[in-house]
């Protein structure tokens, strides 16, 4: 455990939230309910939608209902990256800004949505999470073609310098 | 104050600089210039920019002018992320090569620009800036329609490993 | 060396490993050996390609050969970004599924290509890098044109938690 200030333990984060993400695509037609948009087109490559790039502002649930009241905002960005199957990439920001919580988490990192789990970074954090660091897994938890899924994502913070 | 190693104090940063970033958005004849480019045009599912996409490589000042000199260059993107108003999202590097800095900054989060200030992760840095991490703090100084932007943007360092 | 838990020494990471990372342009036809594709094209703003946008999944190997087993992909998006020379930035992922590692390492900063090296930041890791951070140096190693170009990638650690 070199280089480290502390140990830190994977099944000890300081702060943990389970939350529900939810991608509506626009369509072209739907722009009361969609909540994400097409910035680049796909490549001609392959059939996997490589380099297909969506920017989104989604709603972020305590439970896995669309409907539900949204606990944050998911903003920012994800595209499909591989040619010989479905594959992404998602950089973004949870934005809390409720009696809970005020303050943003930042993260990034590989989303291999074939896989039943799969990590991502999270790189920093503002008001509430100062400074944080920590882990996001997701789990797709509904995906219903072009139109909509839903990931559920087990946030873990593992440095929290704010009570 | 639990996954730390030390006490990280929000008001006692180990460094801290104040500089100004200004935008010029190519128009289509003002080359000479701008300094940033659209390379994905906004969504038609509302007025709000929603899914426009922006590189840049805008000079950063020590004064609000655009014409001083610049101490630093803040090359990355950033992309308007909202429905119903406008809201954007940024991630970008703060470059220096002067006398006085060696290095560089690595930047990403959420930008409420309706909102008076609004903090973004410092996650990384090198150089000068070797392993830095810290906050970046957005205050819209100036804002001209489409034409040009000045932030004035503090830059909060918390992690500090080289004088 | 305030605000850090500890001294980190540059010349001292925890883990270093030096890997080739390959980029394959897809040019229309060559979809079978492209590994990237251009999502957005550069503006007419000047001629240093400054907009262009390519995603990726490349090959990492541990000699410098493009047909040698990948030992790791490198999943993400690179753009260039200056107007009077050639200039990029990267955010990508290193994707480890091996018998020997089993995680991911964030990486993102800028490229300035022209320089011998230039340095990037690891913001993060999951797996067997689990919260890593460190640096990224990167050196061309080998550029034909808009066809293929190759980069020595020097990863080092400057925190690690897993052994």
């Amino acid at each position: 455990l070199t280089g480290a200030r502390t140990t830190l333990k994977e099944n000890e984060p300081c702060k943990r939230m389970v939350l529900y993400y939810h991608d509506v695509l626009f369509n072209g037609t739907d722009a009361a309910n969609a909540t994400s948009v097409i910035i680049a087109n796909h490549s001609a490559i392959s059939n996997f939608e490589f380099g297909m790039m969506v920017v989104f502002d989604d709603p972020m649930t305590e439970d896995s209902r669309l409907l539900s009241p949204a606990v944050a905002r998911a903003q920012g960005f994800y595209f499909y990256d591989k040619k010989d199957n479905y594959n992404a990439w998602f950089a973004y920001t949870l934005v809390f800004n409720s009696s809970e919580y005020k303050g943003t988490i930042n993260i990034m990192g590989a989303d291999p949505f074939l896989e039943k789990t799969r990590d991502l970074s999270i790189v920093g954090g503002t008001g509430d999470f100062f400074m944080t660091r920590g882990i996001v897994t997701f789990q797709t938890d509904e995906l219903q073609g072009d139109f909509y899924f839903r990931l559920k994502m087990d946030i873990k913070l593992y440095e929290c310098y704010k009570k």
